[in-house]
C-alpha cells in the first residue's frame, strides 16, 4: 500500500450552517460568482438565504444560473467568461453535483489558455491539466456526488457527446458548507439516486482497488451500511432531518478520498455510465443503479471471494457450506433488491435505453479512458465485448 | 451532528518513502532542525538515510537529539532555542510520538512570547494558545500516536509533574512521511503498546462521543478490527512488513481526526493515564492498557447498550437472550484478553504503581481538565471518587 494524499478542504457540517457562508466566503474574496442549477434553490429559499449571508459579510454577487444536469462544456465556458467580465475573485456553487462540478471547472477555466475541452481527461493525448483556479466554496443541496469536498469535476462535451473528468489538487474547494437542512426538499427519487450514487462511489474502490487495504475495506463497508440504514428513511420521509444528516455525511465521506486512499481504484461503472448519460438525458445515479449490479455479476466471476466478503460483511450472508460464488451471487442480488426497494431502476429499459447504440457506448467509453491496450481499467479490465455484454445483461 | 474540520497535512505513505524527505522538506525550508529521541534512529540507520536525503535536496541540518519518552517542557524550550540560534526555517521530527510532539511544540515555541507552560491546556486559566509555528514535517518510526498527521502535542512539566496538551491548527504538520520500513526494528513490547495506543484513540471517541454518529462508529470499529487482525502479526514477527504497514496506517487513521469527526469526544482514559506517566516513568500506552478496561467497566454501567454494540460488532459477541449488560461485560473481557495476548499489562502493579498516590493522580487529572464543576469530561463525567475507583479497580 502506497499513497500520497492531501485533502485541504475545510468542511463545515450541520443543520443551519448555511448562515456561515458569508463569513467563510469573505475570507477568500469580495465579489463572488454564484453558480446555481435549474432554479430549485430559488424556489425553496436557499438562494435568498445564501445571498443574505454573503451581503451581510460584504461579499457582492454575480449570478451564473442554469447549470444543467450532466453539465455542459459550453456552460463552463459561459460561467468562466462571466467571472472574467465581472472580475469575480471567488466562485460559490449552490446546488447538486452538476452545479458544483461546473463551478469548479469554471474556476479553473478563468485562467485556462488551452482549448476548453483539453481540460478534461482523454486517452487521445489532448489532456492539458489546469494549473490555477479561483477559490471555490461549495454548498451542496443534494447528498450524492461528494463533489463538495474533492478535486474532481465531470463535464459533458455536448458537441461530441463525450463525458469526461478532471481531477487535480487546485480544484479542491477551500470550504464546503454542508447543511442537511438544504436537502429536505429533495424529492424521493432524487434522494434514492443520491444514495445509489454514494454507494457506487465506494463499491468502485472496494471492487476495483489494489489488494491489501483492509482498513479501507472496513470503511467502505461502513459507508454502505450507513447509507443502507439511513437512506430508506430519507426516501420515506424527506423531512427526517436525522436521516438527511446521516445520508449527507455518508455522501461526503464516500468520495472525499478517505475511503479510497491507497486503493488506486478504477471506476469502470462510472466510466460506462458516463457514456450513457452523455447520450441520453438520464440521471447519472439512475444509470449507475442499472450498470453496477450487472457489472458486479461480470466481475464476481473473476473474484468471487471479494464479492463473498461484501455479501458477508454488508448483508450478513452466511455461506452455510456453499462456495464463495454462491455467497457472492446472493450479495449482489441483495444489493440489487436494495436499489429497487428505494425506487432505483435496474434495467436500461426503465431509462428508455435500448440496444441500438450499445457498441457506440463501449467505443465512447474506451475513447475517454483505456489502459493503452484498448481495455477499460478495473478489476478485471474490460474489453469492448465485456462492456457490451454488461450493458446487454442490463437491458 | 455538527462539525468544522480541516486536516491539511499531506501524507506520503509506503515502504521506502523516507527517500522523499529531502524533496518534501525543501519545499518548506533550507535549514532544518532535525529532532530525534534516544538514539535508536541513529543505531538503525534511519537518521543517516534521512540526512542523506536532506543534503541531496540542499537542506542543511541542525540537530536536536535526546527527546525523552513523555517529552519535557525543558526539552521543548531547549529545541526552540536551538532553532532560533541557528535560524532554522523548518522542523523535522524523526521518531515516535514523543519526538513528534516535542518537535511540534518547539516549532511553535520559537515564536511564543508567553511563559512556556502557558502554551499547554489548563483548567486554571493560564492557557494562551500559540498563533504561529515553523513548518513541521514528521517521520514516524513507531506506529502508535498518530501525532504525525494531527495538530496535537502532549508535553510534561517535569517541575510540577503535570502532563498537558496543546491542539491548534497551526500545529498540523505540512507533511507526514510514513514509511513502515522504519518500524520493523521496533521491539515487540513497544509494538504492542502502539497497537493499544491506536485502539485507545478510537475507543475514546467511540465511548465518549455524542450520539448520532453511526458512520464514525463503523469507522472506529474498522480501525479496531484492523489493529486486532494485524497487530498480533506485527508483534509476533517484527519483520512482517505487511503487518507493519497495516498497523501503521491504522495508527495514523486512528487519530488524524477522520474517525472522531463530529463526535466531540472526551478523552478521560488519556487524561487519567497522562497523570500516571507524569508521575512515573511508564510508557503511555502501557498506562492506557491498564486504565482503559477498568474505565470501560465503570462506563458500561451507565451505557450498557453502547458497550454491547462494541462487543457485538468488534468481537462478534452474541446476546443469546442475555441482556446488554452481559454482552458489554463479555466484550470488555475479550478486549482485555486481547491486550494481554499481545503482551500489554492490565494492572497498575505490573507498572510498579501502588495505591499510595491514587488521590493525587485524580486531583492532578482534574487540575489539567475539568468541566467547570470539578468533574472529568466524558460519558459519564467522572468525579474525583470515580477516578480513584477506576484506578483502584486496576491495581
Amino acid at each position: 500500500m502506497q499513497f500520497n494524499f492531501k485533502n485541504p478542504t475545510q468542511i463545515i457540517f450541520g443543520a443551519g450552517m448555511l448562515a456561515q457562508l458569508g463569513e467563510v466566503a469573505g475570507r477568500y474574496g469580495k465579489h463572488a460568482l454564484v453558480v446555481t442549477g435549474g432554479g430549485s434553490v430559488k424556489r425553496n429559499g436557499t438562494f435568498d438565504r445564501a445571498i443574505e449571508s454573503l451581503k451581510a459579510a460584504g461579499v457582492s454577487v454575480t449570478e451564473c444560473s442554469g447549470v444543467e444536469p450532466n453539465p455542459r462544456l459550453s456552460t463552463v465556458v459561459r460561467g468562466a467568461q462571466i467571472a472574467k467580465d465581472e472580475n469575480c475573485d471567488v466562485v460559490i456553487a449552490i446546488g447538486g453535483g452538476s452545479t458544483m462540478d461546473a463551478a469548479k471547472a469554471m474556476a479553473a477555466m478563468v485562467y485556462y489558455e488551452d482549448e476548453p475541452w483539453n481540460m478534461f481527461f482523454s486517452s487521445e493525448g489532448t489532456f492539458v491539466p489546469p494549473t490555477r483556479a479561483l477559490p471555490v466554496i461549495t454548498v451542496p443541496t443534494l447528498a450524492a456526488t461528494g463533489s463538495e469536498m474533492n478535486s474532481g469535476a465531470v463535464i459533458t462535451n455536448e458537441e461530441t457527446k463525450e463525458k469526461s473528468f478532471v481531477n487535480v489538487p487546485i480544484l479542491f474547494p477551500k470550504a464546503a458548507i454542508v447543511d442537511p437542512e438544504l436537502t429536505v426538499t429533495v424529492p424521493a427519487d432524487q434522494t434514492a439516486y443520491g444514495v445509489c450514487d454514494l454507494i457506487t462511489h465506494v463499491t468502485e474502490g472496494y471492487f476495483n482497488g489494489v489488494d491489501g487495504t483492509p482498513l479501507q475495506d472496513r470503511w467502505a463497508e461502513g459507508v454502505i451500511q450507513t447509507a443502507m440504514e439511513w437512506g430508506p428513511k430519507a426516501v420515506a420521509d424527506g423531512n427526517d432531518l436525522e436521516a438527511r444528516t446521516q445520508v449527507q455525511w455518508a455522501s461526503v465521506a464516500a468520495l472525499n478520498g478517505w475511503v479510497q486512499i491507497g486503493t488506486k481504484a478504477g471506476y469502470p461503472v462510472h466510466m460506462i455510465e458516463h457514456t450513457l448519460s452523455a447520450h441520453h438525458d438520464v440521471a447519472h445515479a439512475a444509470g449507475l443503479a442499472v450498470v453496477n449490479p450487472s457489472w458486479m455479476r461480470f466481475a464476481a466471476k473473476q473474484r468471487p471471494e471479494r464479492f463473498a466478503q461484501f455479501a458477508e460483511r454488508v448483508f450478513g450472508v452466511q455461506r452455510n457450506g456453499g462456495g464463495a460464488e454462491e455467497a457472492a451471487r446472493e450479495g449482489i442480488d441483495r444489493f440489487e433488491e436494495f436499489l429497487r426497494s428505494i425506487g432505483c431502476p435496474t434495467h436500461l429499459s426503465e431509462l428508455g435505453i435500448g440496444e441500438e447504440l450499445i457498441e457506440r457506448y463501449a467505443d465512447d467509453t474506451l475513447r475517454i479512458i483505456n489502459d493503452g491496450n484498448g481495455n477499460l481499467p478495473g478489476r478485471p479490465t474490460m474489453t469492448k465485448d465485456d462492456i457490451v455484454n454488461v450493458l446487454r445483461a442490463a437491458l
